[in-house]
């Protein structure tokens, strides 16, 4: 979701064709976490091979596929190779494996059409929101991504599920009170769950990924991952929700594009980032409770509305420096 | 819901007014198709008659009442002779008939209300879209109906059903493989879907319409029905639904616009075309999903978002061209 | 919500800091309305304290945070000295106050955490509007305001209701005719209902604080309040809402800014407000209907909405005349 185009460390001399494929779909999954790095993104294919070999497969696949069809759509050289087709593509397949299980022939086949429409959504969405400078962010994933799995339930050969996933939002329930475990799991899960993983192991895989390519963000994303403990812990939040990162993982990617990716790192747009990030945390169980009379999920949304909105605010900011 | 402005075969010289009024209404009708052409929109009441007066009677009116009140409003004279302000009244009116039932006073009360917003909806949304060059659609019939239906039980002169129309949505039901009958009333109550009338035969005089005003928009119509059948049939939709167009109605609006309407009309376009029509298919039991909870219905939504992000991207893919 | 940014009587010269303060915050309370006067906010103050005294503090308080912290980011002077920073953080804390329970201490964090969103949506929002000349009226507080509500069931220290909030709606029931106790109620209602106040004498006093502030004003609103009467009486919605404002308090708002606030002042623009207030009528039961699902209330997005496309057509009207 980044806007970053330089690469990190990724020099561009003379490199064999298939490797720049290779390099352009690593940093494709990179940027799911801003990061324009193929070793960023090698960090982030471990951990999904961690969490389970289909899910790497679908993730690589998905950034190959998103990157191939930009580039056989002829859409602008720079972008492609930047990654900035493949982390649409990523999350989506990655998405269609978690939530309508990577086993069956229909999820393939909706895996690739969702693909196809999300590099065609990033071209519509992107030039919407162009005329106030603003990115995409992941928003492509989150629209084809909602619509996949609520239409899911009406389709024979992609529903696979005992019941209806339609209901209303209950009330909290449970202890609040966070054990030392959750706690520290709950910090990494918040950075895993960004591609759904609730493992701290592969939080912590993908954190070192973010590290590996920008020290300064890495320390956003803990911040983040910070803050959304801190909020969903204040206002009471269920303990065994905050312990697999469920309501921390947009604070993470908010605090990062409000401190650093898209905005100028200083005193200010720290506490804006904070102040971002805080806010998504509210709006998780709010967006999870929209979606949950028609079966949906509240995916990065709550990241999309507030960074977007925090963006568009920045030049009315006199404190703050868009970059 | 077009953008053409000249009349095909509508010659424009020394015609009684009362003459130029007719034809700006029967193209309101056509335009619903993207069809400027007062012969097509011949085609299509005739077509609502066969499926019963009442409609004919509705659809008619709200196609007049809405050129009326562009006329009234002084609106750019070019679109409303066009059909432009007819479309959206066209289909508000009947949405109202059909989902109110034709025969209650309020029903007529609430469509001229309705109408008369649509005219205002039309103007705003244009104003805002016309940033990105991008057309209204059907969108500001979408939203008048959504509103319409959805406050209907809250108000007990507009409902007169048994119960509440709020449910939750469930997951797909019955068989999935389609018979011989179901596949080609399908292929023509899509089309006829996209004016609410599941019958073959009024899907059969939609299409003579388009035919009739031209003759690749028409096979364009065709190979959108024909997609959505695909898609839904492919991915396991319920037989029973597809044979009455309620899955394949929004692709074959999605196909006419994406290859000819507002898309030159070649090879590349008509594979984007194609693609937009099978999204829009999977699209359309979600919108189902997501109105459920609140009594909604998806109408041509799943036409609307789709072709909006599909033509949104045209110019950042240098294979397409915008027309 | 207003635009307006000369006081209506309140001189600008050598006044002491302290005192420019108060103006500004009284004058956010009264842009609730549109008006940019303290006199009037000292009237809304009032009104609220009637109500009840929590509800008077934290609409007070509301509108200083938001000024305050408007004036720490170094916002456009302009737009805070006319309190255009005030409004909407004096309706998000009411809304916390009324919708969460004004003695709990979440409920304080939740309401300083919101006005301060509420700043930054409203900067953001603006930018965005500001491409068509639109103001963000309410809708910076109807998305803070409906993402806490909706939220807070997911919070253990914010909610502290019975049972869950969320529910389908159901059709309307009881009886449709208006007493005449429920009619002159429910013209006064229509104007408290706007600050979520249910009682005629609370309505009563805001009207005053109205006309105090401009006399054309005070008579839109009542024009805006008899239209609701009238179309929500006509359509059969159940006469108790009616009688306590629940159907009229966007018609009230949409009146006033379709004429004298945002449009000039003419027949044309009485006849466009009264249109888009019974349209705002008809939009408030369908959009309880899709917040019940998820817990949320329909605020003022009905007014929200309609103004908003009412004013984008206006330059498209030859009719009338935006200001």
């Amino acid at each position: 979701m980044g806007q970053k185009k330089g690469g990190s460390g990724d020099s561009e001399v003379a490199r064999p064709i298939s490797l720049t494929l290779v390099v352009e779909v690593l940093r494709g999954v990179a940027q799911v976490d801003f990061m324009p790095s193929a070793v960023c993104g090698l960090f982030f294919v471990a951990a999904l091979f961690a969490a389970g070999w289909p899910y790497g497969v679908y993730g690589l696949l998905g950034s190959a596929l998103g990157t191939a069809v930009a580039s056989g759509l002829r859409l602008a050289r720079g972008a492609v190779e930047a990654g900035l087709h493949g982390y649409n593509g990523c999350l989506v397949a990655l998405g269609c494996a978690v939530f309508l299980g990577p086993g069956h022939p229909a999820t393939v086949a909706v895996a690739v059409l969702g693909v196809a429409v999300a590099v065609v959504v990033t071209a519509g969405l992107g030039a919407v929101l162009d005329t106030w400078k603003l990115p995409a962010l992941t928003a492509p994933f989150c629209l084809v991504a909602t619509a996949t799995t609520v239409a899911a339930p009406g389709f024979r050969q992609l529903w696979h599920g005992a019941g209806a996933p339609a209901a209303l939002a209950a009330p909290a329930a449970g202890p609040t009170g966070l054990t030392w475990d959750q706690l520290w799991h709950g910090f990494f899960a918040n950075i895993g769950q960004i591609f759904f993983m609730p493992q701290w192991y592969v939080g912590l895989l993908f954190l070192a990924g973010i590290f590996a390519a920008s020290r300064p963000a890495g320390l956003l994303a803990c911040a983040g991952s910070a803050t959304g403990l801190l909020t969903a812990w204040a206002l009471g939040a269920p303990a065994a929700a905050v312990g697999q990162g469920l309501l921390g993982y947009s604070g993470v990617l908010v605090a990062m594009a409000l401190c650093g990716v898209f905005v100028a790192a200083d005193g200010w747009s720290a506490a804006y980032a904070v102040l971002g990030a805080a806010a998504a945390t509210v709006l998780t169980p709010a967006l999870g409770a929209v979606t949950a009379p028609f079966g949906g999920h509240a995916f990065t949304w709550p990241f999309v509305l507030t960074t977007m909105l925090f963006l568009a605010a920045v030049p009315a900011i006199p404190r703050l420096r868009r970059i």
